[in-house]
């Protein structure tokens, strides 16, 4: 079961498509292998960027089916859902078929601090057993999560076990978050995303690591694994190389797009299919990131990786 | 099937719980012959005010067999989703059930008039043989779709046979889409919403009825009635008595509970019961849903009804 | 000055143009005067209905001169802005004029509670001296202030003397924002906005009048004075009335081109030009009005007014 | 005058403050000099890095004449207004005083291509003869702009002369703008933003230069150049080394303080301070930005720069 002590990289899963658009399942198999050899100390699947929203119900229980047989780090899936009963449903499912917790991120209908503050009660309650991960994503979801609900939420739900920061900028979050659990407030895990575009000063500031899916993730690992070991300068210097590249899957609705174009390219999965409504890549942006992959590739020869 | 000559009254459905939150089966039966006795043409079901988005997907299919096995109607399924595969599992299985049509409403992360028209292209794709309704609300939806995009769904997808109307203001819209079917555009239905609190005006440009869910829905029946018979002045009685109570419905978010209010006191369902999230009324506002329905009741006294 | 005891009717003045654009100031003093007559025992001028964001920062002191010269009753600045400077200029210009007081609606960038209340701090602080009025219209600033929020504000800070309440729905806000004051917090002047729609109901919840610009402003003092002496059935009869017109003036955007036309077809001011960028009516939009006006007229000869 | 041929940098210039946020003059003249001297082929004021929104119509004017005075570059000024009585009034003042241009951003109330189509027909009406940018920032604005309607206002308004690009993803908007020129449509400049997180690619897609407002402002100018001269690899040196900064400024509202206080530590403005309402910096998102600096300046000199 999830709690508050994990650490390390949660890599944000894709979910592979065929051409035609059905779940490709052995990529989905070989992409969970990946991500472990790639130093995954546990998966996220059914997250925006695993295209949730475009799954059926029975699809959805599929994957979570699929991912925990093969896996042997921890699932979290995320349960996001419009209303609470389908929230329920999938999270029930979910931990039935052995996920280790599941994900929230608030409804875009959330306006005020009590709002958000009542809607995680009421997840909690809806939950029931399952520990939570509090997505706290603005750009997406256009809920801005004050430091204070946050803490709030920690003080009144002992399930909500991780938050899953991806504020823009947040860095100043993390800050405070980690100076009220100094204070006495229960200390939550926090692993972040955004991509990896500031993975190291998010360590720097007290992250436990990184849950988001970057197509080369190995970058994760080994940027905490440095950062861990207290090498800053190397931390550093892996960070830099792989950059360019952090930077250039961060455009938002391409991004996805993207990462399963590297993916496909690096074998993990077999297409870079992405479902209905969803964008293609121009030549021209292939072209793009093949270039920065070619640079990518020399850079890391220089540091020996 | 629904095809363009649908017209009268298409009442939205609420969908009963129990205090408990479950579906309450028996209000259901009750709530569509009260329907169909109050006048409906036709019934929409799983829409916005049928909190469709906080059903699970076993529920909304329940929902349907429920309500096509009990109806002498057409029925309409709202089928809106995050993704086109939730909508094509939805939607096929409404069809194989018995449902005259589906209804579709625009994401809110459409933003140009291409992505709009790329969007309901894509939908009737998917959707196949199933007639269906396009649902334009930009007060939750956030999607403002123009007239040209409309009327170039009409011209590129026959499927598309009803507009459910509810752009505020939304008066010249209907004006413009009759007069482009005037010069040659395939003229579909106009069913609007918003309440009904603008249903005389909406008549008199050209629309063919209401589909909306006022909790008095033979005031929707009346008015288009006394309007189909030329008695526009007599139309103009009964919407002016309804009209307190429709402007007092109309409180976004809080209108559902109201009319859940209602229709319990009406003796339609059993519970007002709203699914979390969602409002209870106060005490105070119950008092004024009272004041009004009195003080309605001796209006329409007046006017022999 | 404003203060707390302020009540009665605020009337939310229009900016009358020329057709070619240019403030028509002649229309100005006969729309002061013709307010005045018609029971405001207030002016709101520089309101978003005001057209106060079209008007140059010179146009804008020019109507505060020529307004507070002309009137009798105490007068409201709006000086919304987007950044405190020039907040200050308009409010340090206005109160040197002579208006009574300010108006501050949030910019819509604000997100959280906090982020709410350090702006009214820095606004406050901001306006020195002049007593400020709390424009609450989330329909339009896309921002909802909680209750609680609203009484941070009134504690922390002593200009600020009235709410211009217009949230939606927004009774159970006046419901409480008054047990707050019976349980000792400082009770300040609401008066309601919405053009109208709910003017009874908010009454009867506690609110203290109107400030909104219904082109048929004596309905709103009539309908606070039969309220004042107890009628509330009287009040209701009136209120009633003028309901189909009120209903049909609420159409967002669309809604002061009404108000202009009516105001203009009564011979208040002397054209019904919206400055750009802003609708016109259609020869149908204009026929829907004049319908609701003659049946307006006949109605209130029933009931003597 | 602004014309299509712009090309290069055009820096956006931050507004000095004092500590007390009074417009800091001197600071304005060095700004002037440092931006020149980093390359600047012309500058842009007022724009949203440029505080616009907390200035006073007299402060803007103040502005253009101290920016104008001083500089020997094209000076773009920024006059984008909720109306266009306020956007005239700077226009013209502006182009009197001897802007070479202004720019516009669309304002957040429209929605389709229609009304953004109409706004820019309006805009270029009321500019009269003053050549204008179009300034494409989604992420800040929430309108998007589709290339359709960007060539549009090319076809119709030859007054419009150049596109700040900042969409986001936004490379293949320039690659179709670029294509659709080849193809005969007018060709007008275009100068990227967003940081200058994607200047490299910008500038392989067919984009013109910069016009963003980077605390490193000769890094625009040395990727430029030497894209110019066809040394693709050494452009991307000279991007890289400087890239872990540009992502550090790219967070958006803190954004502008770290260019302040990175300005501030280079003498180029006497004071980091930021208008309220507008963040100051923790210590240790100063110390972030001082290790960022640091190791920027290694790298450059590794460069030879």
């Amino acid at each position: 079961m999830l709690d508050e002590t994990a650490k390390g990289v949660f890599t944000i899963a894709v979910t592979p498509f065929k051409p035609n658009g059905d779940v490709d399942w052995e990529s989905v198999d070989r992409m969970v292998d990946f991500y472990i050899e790639a130093g995954a100390t546990g998966l996220t699947i059914l997250g925006m960027m695993g295209e949730a929203g475009k799954l059926t119900a029975e699809e959805s229980v599929g994957i979570v089916k699929r991912v925990v047989a093969r896996s042997s780090v921890p699932i979290v899936v995320g349960v996001s859902a419009p209303g609470f009963a389908a929230m329920k449903a999938l999270s029930d499912a979910a931990m039935d078929i052995g996920a280790a917790g599941v994900m929230v991120a608030p409804p875009s209908s959330l306006k005020t601090d009590g709002q958000i503050l009542t809607y995680y009660h009421n997840t909690a309650e809806v939950l029931g057993d399952a520990p939570f991960v509090l997505q706290d994503f603005p750009l997406v979801t256009n809920v801005v999560v004050p430091t204070s609900v946050i803490l709030q939420v920690v003080e009144d739900c002992p399930t909500c076990v991780m938050l899953k920061h991806e504020d823009w900028p947040g860095l100043d979050k993390i800050s405070a978050l980690r100076a009220a659990s100094d204070k006495g407030a229960r200390r939550i895990s926090i692993l972040c995303g955004n991509g990896g575009l500031y993975l190291l000063e998010e360590m720097l500031r007290g992250a436990d690591g990184a849950m988001t899916g970057f197509a080369y993730p190995e970058m994760m690992a080994q940027v905490v694994e440095a950062h861990g070991a207290g090498d800053t300068d190397r931390a550093r210097d892996i960070f830099d190389a792989y950059m360019p590249m952090v930077r250039y899957e961060a455009q938002p609705g391409l991004g996805l797009a993207i990462r399963k174009y590297t993916l496909a390219q690096r074998g993990v999965i077999a297409h870079d299919t992405v479902r209905k409504p969803g964008g293609m890549l121009s030549a021209a942006t292939k072209s793009e990131v093949n270039a920065l992959a070619a640079r990518q590739a020399d850079k890391l020869k220089e540091l020996g990786l």
